[in-house]
This record gives structure tokens, C-alpha cells and sequence, in this order.
């Protein structure tokens, strides 16, 4: 009888577990020195949850099932139902802003291919409470910060900016109707995987003539860097139109993340929920899915029931993420932890005292291991005791039932005879 | 519209996320000083994987689902299949021993009750590949090596523990025929709950005299320190039957641990796959639930299809685990990470420098707040710094423009003039 993993799902051993950690570590050391507080909830949910934010369409893309009382549930394919549960209901309570972040495994049912998996890791960092660009800016901020934090820089990574109500204002300025926007932010989505025909049709349809489609298909493809909205002003002609970006543009400024960022109308994120700021990273090359995104959803509390709060954050999942540090060699080789000593006995009179040995260095917090073959040589004890890339061997002989012990250096190869409490400090000291 | 967490679920808010990563990180740190290393497997697996194990019996305690494929899938609810199909797979290319640990969170379709709920966090900490006891002891004294991190002492919790091989011996010299067996270790698992009359109706059953029914109940209830078992050998008339007992019993000492161990014949653990050590850790009033279970399985992987391995591990939970420090004050009440700085701007002209130095406090690292109100008073600002808990305030006036900064430490009032280096080093050493 054998069993694999389910499809789309992975087996994490101690290295694909120590990857992990790596990642899921750094995201929590990023959040917490950015300001944020950790939170989670269930595992599974109301199925009803998920119908409230993306209707009846997300159920095919669950897991669902029902409980014995027979209420439906479904496992997280998403945190920020969850997160807008938890602040609907202790609106009045929290202090604000609400900075939070979590790091939830989520599931999905699709098909699994390169860069989604039908179960991952999410950082989901939010800020809610504060309407003014600073929040927009800040989670763009921890964004950045993490991937720096990884080894990566601007030259492999991009944080690709729009806002949803400056890109509503350029369309209705050149010509599209109320009742096309929808329509419009959809042909801006999707632009990259139409032919001109099909933009030309789709454009066509929302009333523009074909000056303005012209048009229309420009802006999908227009970028500008931080700091450099007058270029932005004089190609698409528009000035006052682009007031919320110009306000988000001084506070990416401030931040001192402009060499990470760019402008690029082609962003739209499917999502209806956003309103205002939305933004991808990017690995440069374009070549994979996106590495991150989010936006400000000042909404979607309102839609659980909570009272109206201003809201913006982002959602970084950890595949296409290893996927970059991967391709780029940034994923650490060995990152899983290294033990302080190694413990063996190199006499029979050593041997007694192995294991209150260990139970001392322990206790004291030492990373220690040991060697569970009494009888091998020194020579091969040494070997293992190296292999398992320990700092020191502690070698354990007839002597050490008064409380000496041999501690060999095992990375400068120097040894000395010590005591107990001594070995404690030098170990701890290096 | 207003949803709740799911019947036996809970939600983490920053308060209850900061105790259970206090119980979570503990667990992780004490694994690691003890030389184990991290896996994890997926949240959900066949459904069949759980009946190999534990039979048709568990479908109704689990949550589970079809794919879009049709394959029937569960969320877990242990994680040691998980373990057995992860060492069946690769078992020929792992080092022995294998020594892993997990934390997952495990789902069960069970009413909540004190104690027990339907989502919890689970310490998995197993050795496989070592048949010696010292295995079994390694695991029990980084039970105890995890307790005593968190602040319990013997005097809270004891580490209760019996050995199936002793206990055969023991019931079989005392007449109990080989296919009663089952049953016998069955009503050694339930005396507590059963009548006078039940246990002797039940032990009557096994073929046992009035004589040795009464020998049996008093073996239920038996306990002995470790390094007491010559008061076994004498109460219980066995000698050579204490073998497995003796060989634990010596590895235990050795460890240090006796204090917090003692022998409990009436520990079985109900689940039918242990082979010899079994343990469990119980709060020492009795009033509550277990703390952890365990003991050694040495043929389950080859029931996942690998081949022949010894084994031994345990796992804790957290609910109990919680319930356990609330109850005895262990709990801090505040683990959330302290910020180190608090920044804020006292002018107009400081608070041009706001973000561009929270931005370069963050980077080097410092857990660093700021307020978002720009208009306060300086007092005010000072007590929102205080409230925050920061070790420092960073004050931003004219002369930031300049790099330097006005830095207050909040324990002990004192205030200084620095520049932006000489802050970072200042928080850095405190």
C-alpha cells in the first residue's frame, strides 16, 4: 500500500521545510519591524463567506464540504474574507489604524501548473483605517522591504502601480461612458492577451472611434517611473485627472522606494473590490505569474456587515516567490539550523555520562546533538560529528565524570580541556 | 450580514495570535536544541490514508471532500499518517535516525468541549530508526525539556508512563490468555470510568478468578517513581517481566528527568498501533484532559508500505496546553514584540523627514512605529509613544533636515540629540 500527496500539494522535508521557514520567517520579521501585528482565523469557513465578496461563481473553486449539523464549509482559498469577518465584528473595539498581517496556507481547487499549486503559503499585510495615500505607500513599503530582505533588488523585481479612480478619470475624459467602465478596466486587464482585432472589437463596443482606441490601446501599455508623472501628463494630456496618483507619487517618494516602482495603467487586478491604488510585483522579465498584489478596498468592510473603514493591502503567495529566488540563486543553499555542539564519548567511562550531557547543554538551550554508536573511533566521531555541521564536538572520556570535557573547535580545529560551565559560556559567547 | 467563526474554530486576534506563537515558537526552539528538524505535509490527503490506520470507523470524524476529480480527500486530522507515508516514501535515502518535528494544525468532526476542539495546533516530535530506549527517553525528557520552558515544574504536570511488552508480561503470568489480551488492556484504559461491578464482570470474562480480578484492579492503580521499580518488582510479584521497564527506566534516569516521570500501569492510549513505551503528560490534579501522548509504533511504516522501521514520538496539543498555563499564571500577558522606536514629528519641518526615516529605521532592521497624526502636541505624541510600548521615541523637528533627531528612551526619560547613525547604534545595544 502506497500513498503520494494529493495532487497540487506538497511534502515539505526538513529542506523544502527549512525554505519554507525561510520565507515564512522573513515575512513575519518584515511585518513586525514595519509595524504590524500577526492574526489568523479558521481553516475552513462559511461557504456563505465566500459567496458575499466573489458570488456564486468562487464554489467551483473551493474545496467545500458539510459538517455534521450539515453547514456548509469550504477550506481558505483567500485570507481577506476572513480578515473583514474578524474587523466587522470588532470594529468598535480596535484601536486605529488596524495593522495586521498574517501568513495563512490557503487552498484552491484548480489546476495545478507552474507558479499555482492547489495549496500555498499567503502573506496578507492590511491597513485599515487610514484613508490618506501614507497606508498605500507603507504596504508598498513592507513589500519592498521584504524582497529586499531576500536578496532581491529593483534590477530583478517591479512594483508595477496604477489607481483605479485616475484611470477612471483618463477613460471618462476620452470618451467611455459609466456604463462601459467596467467593460474598459477589463479590456486594460486583459490587453496583453488579445490580438488588435479583438482590443479593436471590445474598444469598438464601448462607443470610442477608432482615434480613441488608438488611444485607448496606448495607455494599456504606458509605464512611467516614480517621480516622473509630468511625462505621464504630457503623453496622455491629462492633468488634474491624475491627482490621486500624483498623491501616492510623493508618498513613494518619501518612502524612498521609487527605483522599485513604476506606473503602469495596464494594471487593473481583477478584483471588483478595489477602489483605489492597485499594484503587482513583477519578476522583470515578465516571464512569470505576478509575485504579489493588492490595492485599497475602502468597501469591503461595509459588505460584511462592519461600518464603512478605509482599507488597502496585498496578498504575496510563496510559490512564484520561490520560483524567483530559485531562478535568480537567492534561495539560501543550507538554511536550516546549524547545531551549537555534538556530543560523543570516546570511552566507555565517557559513554555513562552521555546523555546527562546533552540533557545539560539543553537545557541550557545549546542546538545539540549526539551520537547514538557508542563504539565507533574518535576519527569517525569527528566525521560525524562535522557532517552534522555542528560548531564544536564535545568529546566525553574517563575524565568527565569529575566534570572535564574535550571541546574541539570543529570550523579552526583547535581543542582545550574544559569544564562544564566553561563549555557553556564558550559556546554561547561564539 | 454578520458571519461568525465556524462551531469549534477560533479566530486569532493579535492578543490570542501572540500566545499561541509563544507556545508555537517554544516548540520549535526546544525541537531544535534537541536536534530534531522540521517537516510538514499537506493540509488535506486520501481519505483512504486515515483508513489505514485507523479503519472505516474514522470517516465520521473527519471533514471531508471530493475534488473535481472525484478523489475523496480529508483535512488531517493527525499528522503521524502523514509522517509514516513521508519516511515509507523516501525511507532507503533518509540518514538514520530520522528525527523530525511539526506543529500543524489538524481538524476533527467532533463536538468541542473544554479541551477540545474542532481546529488545533498539534507538536508532532518522533524518532525513527533507533529501537534502543534512549530513543523513547530522547523524546520524553524534550517533552519535559518544553514544559519546563514554558514555566511548568513537576509540582503541575507529570509525565505518566507504562510499557505494553511489561504490561503483557504482567497480565499474561497472571493468567490472562493471549486473545484476551485486547481486552484486558482495554479495562485497564477504562477503570477509571467504569464501576466495581463492570471492571469485575469485564476482567471475569477474561477467564480470571475473584483472586486475580482483585490482583488486576490493583495493578490499574498502581504508580512508581522512576528509579522505584524494585517496589513493582515487590508489589507485583514480576521480575524478569520488568525487562523493557528496567532498560527505560535507566535511560530515564540518565536524562535527569526523574522528577518529573512516574510509572502508571493504567496508561494505555487507546490508539491500538503503539508496541512498547507509551506515555502520556497529565496536569497533576487529573482534573483535566492529557497534555500530550505517545509512545513507541514500531510497525506502522510498513503498514504505509515501507520498510521495517522503529519508531517512538508523541504529540501535544495546544488547546490543553493553554488551558494548563492560563490556569497556573503561566501565560505572559503581553507577548507581542515590543517596538523599538516610536517616531513623530514635533513641526511642520520634521514632519517633511517622517516617512524617508521610519523607511531607513525599518531597513536597518528596528521594529519602528510612527504616528499618523501630524497636528498633536508634543505631550501627547510622548504618551501615544508610551502607549505604542516602544523602548524609544524619535522626535523629527526643523533640524532633521539636518540628520539629527531628538531621541527620548521611554523606560528612563532620558533625551538626546543624535544623528540617524548614532540612533541606530543606541537602539541596536539597548
Amino acid at each position: 500500500m502506497k500513498f503520494q500527496a494529493p495532487k497540487g500539494t506538497r511534502d515539505f522535508f526538513p529542506r523544502e521545510m527549512a525554505w519554507r521557514n525561510h520565507l515564512i520567517d522573513a515575512w513575519r520579521r518584515v511585518s513586525i519591524r514595519n509595524g504590524f501585528e500577526q492574526v489568523d482565523g479558521p481553516i475552513f469557513e462559511s461557504l456563505d463567506l465566500y459567496k458575499v465578496k466573489s458570488g456564486e461563481g468562487i464554489v467551483n473553486e473551493l474545496f467545500h464540504f458539510e459538517d455534521r449539523g450539515e453547514r456548509e464549509l469550504a477550506i481558505r482559498p483567500e485570507f481577506t474574507p476572513t480578515l473583514a469577518r474578524m474587523v466587522a465584528e470588532r470594529a468598535g473595539a480596535l484601536p486605529k489604524p488596524i495593522k495586521w498581517f498574517c501568513t495563512p496556507n490557503l487552498c484552491r481547487a484548480e489546476r495545478p501548473q507552474r507558479g499555482r499549486l492547489r495549496e500555498f503559503w499567503q502573506w496578507n499585510v492590511d491597513i485599515l483605517g487610514l484613508e490618506t495615500p501614507v497606508a498605500d505607500a507603507e504596504c508598498i513599503f513592507t513589500a519592498v522591504d521584504l524582497l529586499s530582505e531576500l536578496g532581491l533588488r529593483p534590477e530583478h523585481v517591479r512594483v508595477k502601480i496604477s489607481h483605479r479612480r485616475t484611470v477612471r478619470h483618463i477613460l471618462a475624459k476620452m470618451g467611455v461612458p459609466e456604463e462601459g467602465m467596467t467593460g474598459a478596466f477589463d479590456l486594460l486587464d486583459r490587453r496583453d492577451k488579445l490580438t488588435t482585432e479583438e482590443f479593436t472589437t471590445g474598444a469598438t463596443k464601448l462607443g470610442l472611434d477608432a482615434d480613441r482606441v488608438a488611444r485607448f490601446d496606448q495607455i494599456c501599455r504606458l509605464k512611467y517611473g516614480v517621480g516622473k508623472l509630468d511625462q505621464m501628463r504630457d503623453q496622455i494630456g491629462v492633468d488634474e485627472e491624475m491627482a490621486d496618483l500624483a498623491a501616492l507619487d510623493a508618498e513613494l517618494r518619501a518612502f524612498g522606494i521609487a527605483p522599485w516602482c513604476e506606473y503602469d495603467l495596464g494594471i487593473v487586478r481583477g478584483l471588483a473590490y478595489y477602489t483605489g491604488t492597485v499594484f503587482e510585483v513583477h519578476e522583470t522579465s515578465g516571464a512569470l505569474r505576478a509575485l504579489a498584489g493588492g490595492g485599497r478596498y475602502d468597501q469591503l468592510i461595509e459588505i460584511f456587515g462592519g461600518p464603512s473603514t478605509p482599507a488597502v493591502g496585498f496578498g504575496m503567495g510563496d510559490v512564484v516567490l520561490s520560483n524567483v529566488l530559485m531562478d535568480k540563486g537567492l534561495m539560501p543553499e543550507d538554511v536550516s539550523p546549524r547545531p551549537d555542539v555534538y556530543v560523543f564519548a570516546a570511552t566507555e567511562g565517557g559513554a555513562a555520562g552521555l546523555s546527562a550531557t546533552v540533557a545539560d547543554l539543553r537545557r541550557a538551550g545549546l542546538h545539540t546533538r549526539f551520537s547514538y554508536k557508542a563504539s565507533r573511533s574518535v576519527g569517525k566521531l569527528i566525521k560525524e560529528a562535522s557532517a552534522s555541521r555542528a560548531r564544536f564536538a564535545v568529546i566525553l572520556d574517563d575524565h568527565s565524570a569529575h566534570g572535564r570535557v574535550s571541546l574541539k573547535n570543529l570550523d579552526s580545529g583547535e581543542q582545550h580541556v574544559v569544564s562544564v560551565e566553561e563549555l557553556l559560556k564558550l559556546v554561547a559567547a561564539k
